[in-house]
């Protein structure tokens, strides 16, 4: 059976239906739980049906390959997770993984041979955990068993205790970690989480780098008085001075541009009554941009406008730089591989773009020649129950991964 | 004994002691509490000490007079509350009932007459049955039996129920009612809650009127995508308007001038989430005004503001007007006979003043010749551990208290 953009739709509304919240209509598929097995059981079960041979490693994340691939032969590895963000949607991560599912069950009928490619279930890429990509982190060697058995979930188990029924076993994890003779590199399929794709109807697009992030707590202290009888000039008004911050923000992410972002996306504010002037206000600030440059440079500005805006308003001032993490290039040998396979199968024009969020490609592109294919986000919705892609772009995404893994060349 | 400041100081004192959070140093005195009952006893002592009789009406507030001042004849009331917000500070409402017990207590060798003054302490001041001033309310008729049977405190105990060991009998509210012929007028000394006296090193000031005010709820809706992945030019961020209109706010109360004064003082942000775009942000502002056409001028600037910003950024909307209330201007034969009384006293200069706050006795405004002394608030704190009043300020109130209360007359 060729590449079938039907068979897609059925394998998404299936794993919606495992979710530890029915009657809500979000998803909530907590790495390691009921349903987030079932789920990986439903994938097994379809990987068994075409003849696949499975394996789960020491951190949980499920392998599969064709019969006819060894595991000690080279292939290229794709896929990507089946649990969600507390009240999810059904398209995050799932698409990455019936995406490369539904490359190898169509291989035997489109490409007529056993295809070099590896699916790979990340145990757990959102961060239940307490630290995103915990998963393919293990599998690379980035972190052991013991973070493993430290970090824990909103339950208090940690991952070591959640995932061992799964497979999860940290004596082992050494032994199992990513060989480099084996992979020949990682494509992961992903939904846009923009307006880019979607606006300009853009079936599939080559993501060739992802953005460099700085995160920042901001905390402001005023004078927590009344609201009636401190006259304006007497205030010290923690939430507007945040306020006034936050609209600078804004102004400086368009001053930088080249896809350059600031967002201020969480906000506590002290004592939080109508009645009294804010006494305390801390929030958020994450600045995403393409350009290592362009990071350095809003760095500066953050740091001078937070500290110009308190002094004026003589607020108490504390600015955290509290991640920073370096842009990153996919393998541009990849991507080339990727542009001529989507001339090949007419998934035209295939656009070159930056992802401005984090997914398990950054992790293994440290480690191995690694790219991605972005598929639309409906009006750029994601990590919510209205996200939604179109299954005949997961289908056109599905060719261009097809056709770029059918054999074993890098170039 | 004249009057005497350490004496004050010392009621101060012993009243924070009572408190259900002795270990924090924070007071939290809810009406009806143990520490609230207890304090309440503690000025009962001291008021029976020196010959005053004391009735508790059937709203639960307690009044008391000297023994030769009947209680069918006419009399001045003051007084304030002893029940604090949650967290709060030893001199909030503490200061008016310990001003009313030093002018009686002083008067027997300071005027050397038995004054015609009524200590009067209000059950419950602060919203801790979702009301505030909730048993002047009930005292002057404006709420009624049925009321207070409804609303609830934080335990789900209604005022009747948690009031009922403390004296509340809804069943003789209408019989204990305020009347008009046993009182003359009423007079609450409270701190300023603001930095007027304090900067100007003010002792007294004679409050004339209570400004009007108008608080909204302000609901914006935008679209909650991810931080990373979301163009600037594709956001509709609810909280970025929120911050342009909390920042067009202040800049709006400093155009309207005459005291008048706008605060965004409470903010809820969902998902509230550090990389994730706020989808959704309600906040509050609370405009408070002397004058009546200032705040129907800011009310239209509020609409039309909160509109355009909307507007501009694409997002939904929902401005509701959740409290209007009117300013109160004071008896100006009280407010004269307080200037007066402070020149016999040489408390000088008592400047007029506008109260931002509401207080109780703006309910008793509505039904007898009414009037407030307000003493500096330290660096205009209140609400807060931090709150502080200088005892001899209080000492030169109870002055012109005393002084004001000597006799029946009112101009």
């Amino acid at each position: 059976m060729p590449i079938d953009a039907d068979r897609i739709a059925n394998d998404i509304k299936t794993i919606g239906e495992f979710t530890e919240t029915p009657e809500t209509g979000k998803i909530n598929r907590t790495p390691f739980s009921h349903p987030w097995g079932r789920a990986r059981e439903y994938i097994s079960k379809q990987l068994e049906a075409i003849g696949c041979k499975i394996r789960i490693d020491a951190a949980g994340n499920l392998h599969a390959r064709p019969t006819a691939i060894s595991w000690e032969s080279a292939a290229w590895m794709s896929g990507s997770h089946l649990d969600t963000i507390p009240n999810g949607g059904n398209y995050d991560g799932v698409i990455g993984v019936v995406a490369a599912l539904e490359a190898l069950r169509s291989a035997r009928e489109d490409v007529k041979i056993a295809v070099p490619l590896e699916l790979i279930i990340w145990a757990a890429t959102e961060p239940a955990f307490g630290m995103g990509m915990i998963a393919s982190r293990a599998f690379v060697g980035e972190i052991n068993g013991n973070t493993l058995a430290e970090l824990r979930n909103a339950r208090g188990l940690s991952y070591v205790q959640a995932g061992a029924p799964y497979g999860v076993d940290p004596t082992k994890l050494a032994a199992d970690k990513l060989k480099k003779s084996t992979t020949i590199g990682y494509i992961e399929v992903h939904a846009e989480e923009g307006l880019t794709m979607w606006g300009q109807d853009l079936p599939v697009a080559c993501v060739t780098n992802i953005s460099g992030r700085r995160q920042y707590r901001c905390e402001l202290g005023g004078a927590a008085n009344h609201a009636g009888s401190t006259s304006m000039h007497d205030r010290r008004d923690a939430l507007t001075g945040a306020a006034e911050i936050i609209v600078a923000m804004e102004k400086l992410a368009l001053e930088l541009g080249k896809e350059t972002v600031i967002t201020a996306g969480r906000i506590e504010c002290a004592p939080n009554m109508m009645n009294f002037i804010a006494g305390r206000v801390v929030f958020t600030l994450d600045m995403r941009s393409p350009a290592m440059t362009l990071l350095a440079q809003g760095d500066q500005s953050i740091q001078k406008t937070v500290a110009k805006i308190a002094r004026q308003r003589k607020l108490d001032v504390k600015l955290e730089l509290t991640d920073s993490r370096a842009g990153i290039d996919f393998d541009e040998r990849v991507c080339a591989k990727m542009h001529k396979a989507a001339r090949a199968r007419r998934v035209e024009p295939l656009i070159d773009m930056t992802s401005g969020a984090i997914h398990d490609a950054a992790v293994l592109a440290e480690h191995i020649p690694s790219a991605m294919v972005f598929v639309p986000s409906r009006d750029g919705i994601s990590h919510s129950s209205d996200e939604y892609t179109r299954p005949r772009d997961i289908a056109d995404a599905v060719a261009v991964l097809l056709e770029t893994c059918r054999d074993r060349r890098l170039e």
